[in-house]
């Protein structure tokens, strides 16, 4: 079997690898609107069947697609990328010195089975001066990240004390559920 | 101010690099022996301190020596590194289906003060086939981790589920509390 992620991410390129699978990559836009009332985990789910729904090409026999959206959660809101830096330093601004919970949606689907879940992690930041968080602004532009950091570069490094779930899931991939997954894919 | 790090591990250098602060590496050989009656965050921290001790130079007045040890706690005993294939089979056998935790020593010391302290992480393995554990370590060859494994390679993307703690500390270096720990340093 071969996996097909849609993602323009670097780090989850960067973790598919690491299972040892073969696979490919594709990228395509899609428009991310989701009715804020609903569940974080039900939006990070239907987000990523939303990508899924959207992949232009047909699977064949031998492939499984991989979709997935990862969102921070804090306050009852939903945090996702930002737009400028503004944003991003009040996203960090608000997550400084709190826990907030990140979701993972994640499709899987074959030419023969379908699976939709979630992984949740807990994610536990001190307090950092304005000082410290424009730094990171400034010279990590994480425009591309929900809730504005990476968990694996500086501001994961320094700010973040404590997870309570799984670490990859923070980074876009909770790997250890999904090659759980997988091995009923191969099964069927 | 310069840190200067005392490791062999290029997990700990990777680390060190993303704190943004100017370092150098030393490397040199001490005997890793312990009082096994210990408890674990007790001999994790008197390795530490050893190491610091063991450093062959002096210590320049900018600059701050970072001597660290891993170890892995689990039954009531230390899982150090394997000796050979068998050990490290045998030892991550033992940690599959279950928690362990994952204590780091950590001694700083300038020429005017010394801190040494620890931190803990729980670490939750699945279960593995017997066939799995021994891919990893006819693959991985894990003979320089503590415990026998790497949380940051195929065995912590598949088999680690959950984290309650620091995950830079499970690599090695608790980042987030150094950052705290150095600037009390710098003030000093």
């Amino acid at each position: 079997m071969r996996i097909i992620l849609a993602t323009k991410s670097p780090r989850r390129h960067e973790l598919i690898k690491g299972l040892e699978m073969e696979y490919r990559l594709t990228a395509y836009e899609i428009e991310e609107h989701f009715e804020p009332t609903l569940n974080p985990e039900v939006i990070a789910m239907f987000l990523a069947k939303k990508k899924a729904d959207a992949f232009p090409e047909a699977i064949a026999n031998d492939e499984i697609l991989l979709t997935a959206d990862t969102l921070v959660w804090i306050n009852n809101q939903v945090l996702n990328k930002p737009a400028d830096e503004e944003e991003a330093f009040n996203m960090l601004k608000l997550i400084c010195g709190k826990t907030h919970k990140v979701f993972t949606g994640i499709c899987l689907r074959s030419n023969s089975m379908e699976k939709v879940f979630y992984e949740c992690s807990d994610v536990t930041c001190k307090k950092l001066s304005d000082e410290e968080i424009m730094h990171y602004v400034n010279s990590y532009q994480p425009f591309d990240k929900a809730g504005s950091y990476g968990i694996q570069d500086w501001f994961g490094y320094i700010a973040v004390e404590k997870i309570n779930g799984c670490f990859y899931n923070v980074m876009g991939l909770p790997l250890s559920r999904i090659y759980d997954e997988l091995k009923v894919f191969k099964k069927n």
